[in-house]
């Protein structure tokens, strides 16, 4: 088994805090998308759409996309449960994982790709105006996360999960496309202070 | 327990499909979206996102996301599986699952909110050149759907899912958004017929 990394993208560190809240470990082929390693012709043999994470059995089975590879080590490995616990624990984990997602990071993510010069060749074309609209989609998701955190010390209830993994992924790309954490949403910034504490978030 | 559904649109539809294909009944409020209201206080009060559906529980807990949703009551209702079976299995079913979501859907869903007219008022600006771009996107979910279909009767193998259902309710979104199939992916359109064909695919 090989995980193929990729590196300081969030995605690649999302199943790094992943296994380390585990306490797995998992041989790491690293791809440095700096020289364009994951758009060579051998990794589109394993995955065509060009991008990491990929998990990568003995048997040559590739999973990818980094919740579904997460979530196959979660059936191997059950404890501690990351995924929640219970018909309704693991509903709240899915709705609160998509929500820092599809909510936070996917805005997150569109502000980058939209806006930061750097990606001009690997996001063709750049809509600038959608870089734009999604800076404020940014902020709305992290006052909705901010509002659920007012009540629970993680993102869905008293357990960390892998939503709060994601969302920490989500905040600390803010600063590649060039945003900020309002300073009024204290309940995120507190949250966000203790998941960076616990040693998986140097991961 | 009320599942605030939505009648039309794309994910109200995902919920029942899956509940048909798990022979569920589930008592329905419906939501009038033409008269908004998903956007009266009532209802933002359970969902601040205000959208649909929604799983409202019987002591007012409330589950939002299609996916969380059919994932709550598969956990209460284990057979027949339909988010996969065994570490990989379950893995493949949210690897595609998330393919036909976030490759698939997403885009029809930004062609038809950025450039149909009846969304001016609800996508707010709306960005033409971000739709416009997605059409291509489209396109290439379907090409990446119908190459995983020329080897695999369903979309994560030999069995129905929610991968399917995400897709079939991706695909019949076409039209509304003035998009058609490619003529020559005759996998997806030898799939879709399938499908289309389960009772399920009525509700």
């Amino acid at each position: 088994m090989r995980l193929f990394d990729g590196g300081r993208v969030p995605n690649a560190r999302r199943v790094r805090i992943y296994l380390s809240e585990k306490g797995l470990s998992v041989p790491i082929a690293a791809v440095d998308l700096s020289k364009s390693e994951h758009r060579s012709g051998e990794y589109l043999a394993k995955n065509p759409l060009g991008r990491v994470p990929m998990l990568e059995l003995d048997d040559g089975t590739v999973i990818t996309e980094s919740i579904a590879i997460c979530r196959y080590f979660e059936e191997l490995h059950p404890t501690p449960p990351l995924f929640g616990t219970g018909a309704l624990g693991k509903a709240q984990v899915e709705m609160w994982n998509r929500r820092a997602e599809l909510e936070l990071y996917f805005a997150i993510q569109a502000v980058f790709r939209h806006l930061h010069p750097g990606m001009a060749t690997s996001e063709v074309p750049q809509v600038a105006a959608w870089g734009e609209v999604n800076k404020e989609k940014a902020n709305a998701a992290m006052a909705l996360l901010a509002s659920q955190l007012a009540n629970n010390r993680f993102l869905a209830g008293e357990a960390y999960s892998v939503a709060d993994i994601t969302a920490l992924v989500s905040v600390d790309f803010l600063k590649a496309s060039k945003l900020a954490m309002p300073a009024h949403l204290t309940n995120l910034a507190r949250w966000h202070a203790e998941v960076s504490a616990r040693p998986s978030a140097k991961a």
